[in-house]
């Protein structure tokens, strides 16, 4: 690992003595992954000569792993030519992702730069929905021809094969272009140059659709276990491949997406460094208001009992206590169950199972739980608990703590699993909702329990 | 896609016709992966008639699909002989994957029905510590001889290429089976058959040794964009593969195990759907007794402010509202925050910036939340708030949400920066402990407030 202050000052130190030859050595000997974060700190006018020190494909390296901001400067400063032969060593898909976080009057600028063939690619591209498969995949590949042979192919690859993002995985089309099958790279090595692709090839591979969610691609590659999945449009025609790589960006999104819905987070933007303090405040805000709300009953509740607690004051310091147990504990249950739908260990058939697990969970956890606290209560009272009462106030506080954290554990398994089944988003009803139902609810249980105890209303 | 309940039936009525021609025909037509899921919902003794009429490679890939308790049975059930048979067809790394889920006498059936070359590798990879690169490596794997020509090896490949797990990316050994470099199948295909490998290798491979954290080895994935990393021991020799697909599967534990952390559910088991309840009981109540204890704390202040509560017994109602606010806003921005250091998005130089952002982004939204909760508190306020002063009123419980809002959202954002800079995991002071926190500094702040507009103490 190269620490980044100590390069980012020797780049710059050699910069000043106009050292190139050297910096092109420090490139030579490193890799280009380390280099970037290094690069990523300078200014935009180092960074330029750079580029102009190191290879093409170094610098086109360099330029997708920088981050928004750096690269915006940058292709602001580029020439025409500098762009265009910068955007060669790009792959499409790269390019694509990359306009997407641009201004309008850079996106054209790209668009200008680009060669007929690579403006093509990218109008590809940009004409499929966000998120979609279409939107993701790369045309860089390499398509087989079902009746040629492995000599007529492997002298092909010899001459194009370099070009395509990967080769060890080729998928086969018939004369319609349609996707018939695919073969391994280490295949074509090990059969008769005189075989015809179509009799080594592995009929019907699995695929996507151009139109189909990333999601689903993610969900594809995982469950058949592969590295590359053909895209396909309507027609069952060949239009690209993603590959493992992209994917894995896409899987860590979605969790992402996943974790900061389940902590009342709107999913609204990437990166938390490159965010606007407004985005992120619209991100969260709306939350904010509705769970603010949501609250409004809890006050209710409390005013429909104010005379209980006016008459013993000490109830109301148990408040917290048995609201926070039903939540945290009901959080867990829904924390766990939604990410075990996400995986695939929990399905909708399973909601029985999962009733009956959370309910002994839950009988379980409230068992030790009233053992302690009705202990603390009633053998260690405080003065004001004996006078009004110390076996009424233990019982109030740990009974209400108990049937309120069974039923947070009970309710919190099963909404996301009812929930994913109406087919909305699970993660949407994760701890902080399960917080606001179970404040209102426990302190609902709390009350009518202490009014029974100490006869109130 | 093939559904479950409908194949299943089929299956059975097949079976019990005897056709058992028909039933090869079904596994011809179908994807293994998509007949796991039926073959795993039917009986032990089906399922090994389906075995013995289905080729070992597609016995031993549904019996690698199989969950836990049925693969179990299984391994009962085989002979000693029809145990080797399968294993033969299982890469290693994942026999040693399964054995960890068996009890004691089923390990030791798999180890006396392995073959010695097979046993030998299995004890290799038991000898590493658990989640090291070298307990989740492949030892099936094909390495090059510096010296080798491209055409010697492209022989051996012919030979021997197809029982390793992956030839796409081949590693490159020295005289002392030090790791040297590496070399992509596509570059034998493209060289000149008399080249020296050592002419063509990359050199100075990305490697990981066999002690590392699997989580380091997911993260060297992610960074090189690679498909597969070599493993070396301590002495740099090269002792085996790990592949993307194994590192998915440890990626999506990892991020499992990080989303409990965050809702107070601790790590200790793989499966819902199979964890007892006795495992779920425990790695959930220790959290809740952990936030009972640490709620005791707003026992304490509210009883600290008892006659306060006792003059305007209306300021117990916004006591939920407040405490809900504060930890609600925390939690998002510690959930972010976990999440973006997860991510490599946030770094700890980062600290000044966050502080700025959350701090702002807090002021914002309290602004908004104390527009709404003091227009609702003042300009429509109960009788009961009338009385008592509905200005010191919206005023205490605006006032109070909003500083503790605003502390929360600081604090939520800055804690599991400064845990991850001491080295300790920064899930672990996500929403659960923030809200705990938060409960006690929010109901301190707001008696405090109240106190100062109704001149209590």
């Amino acid at each position: 690992m190269i620490n980044t202050e100590t390069m980012v000052k020797n780049l710059k130190d050699l910069l000043a003595e106009k050292k190139f030859e050297e910096i092109r050595e420090v490139f030579r000997e490193s890799r280009v992954v380390d280099m970037a974060d290094p690069i990523g700190e300078m200014d935009v006018k180092d960074i330029l000569i750079i580029f102009s020190l190191v290879d093409k494909e170094t610098s086109a390296q360099l330029f997708t792993y920088m981050d928004d901001d750096k690269r915006e400067e940058l292709i602001e400063k580029f020439t025409g030519n500098q762009l265009r032969e910068l955007l060669e060593e790009v792959y499409t898909d790269d390019i694509v992702d990359i306009m997407g976080d641009l201004p309008a009057n850079l996106t054209k600028k790209i668009l200008q730069s680009a060669t007929p063939e690579t403006r093509k690619e990218i109008n590809l591209l940009l004409s499929f929905p966000e998120d979609s498969a279409g939107s993701i995949m790369s045309c860089d590949f390499f398509e087989l021809i079902q009746y040629d042979t492995v000599g007529e192919v492997i002298l092909k690859l010899k001459q194009q094969g370099n070009t395509a993002e990967t080769i060890n995985t080729c998928y086969v089309i018939d004369d319609e272009r349609r996707l018939v099958g695919s073969v391994q790279l280490k295949n074509l090595l090990f059969e008769k140059k005189n075989v015809r692709i179509k009799d080594i090839m592995e009929r019907d591979p699995v695929s996507v659709l151009t139109s189909d969610d990333q999601e689903k691609v993610a969900e594809v590659i995982r469950k058949y276990d592969i590295a590359i999945v053909p895209v396909v449009n309507d027609e069952k025609r060949l239009i690209g491949i993603i590959t493992i790589d992209d994917v894995m960006d896409v899987m860590e999104e979605e969790i992402t997406e996943d974790i900061h819905k389940m902590n009342a987070v709107a999913p609204i933007y990437d990166s938390y460094a490159d965010a606007s303090v407004m985005t992120i405040v619209k991100s969260r805000l709306p939350w904010l208001l509705v769970l603010m709300i949501t609250n409004m009953f809890s006050e209710m509740i409390i005013a429909h009992y104010e005379a209980a607690v006016m008459a013993i004051p000490i109830l109301v310091g148990f408040m917290p206590v048995i609201m926070d147990t039903a939540g945290n504990g009901g959080g867990q249950s829904s924390t766990v169950i939604i990410r075990s739908i996400a995986t695939g260990d929990v399905k909708t058939k399973d909601i029985w199972k999962v009733l009956r697990k959370e309910f002994t969970v839950g009988v379980i956890c409230s068992a030790v739980l009233f053992a302690i606290t009705f202990t603390r209560l009633y053998f260690f009272a405080s003065e004001e608990a004996t006078i009004v009462g110390a076996l009424s106030v233990a019982l109030s506080v740990s009974g209400a703590m108990c049937i309120a954290l069974i039923l947070g554990k009970t309710v919190g398994g099963l909404l996301p699993i009812l929930v994913n089944a109406l087919h909305f988003d699970p993660a949407s009803v994760a701890a902080p909702i399960i917080t606001t139902l179970s404040d209102t609810t426990s302190l609902f249980i709390y009350f009518e329990i202490a009014s029974l105890f100490f006869k109130l209303n």
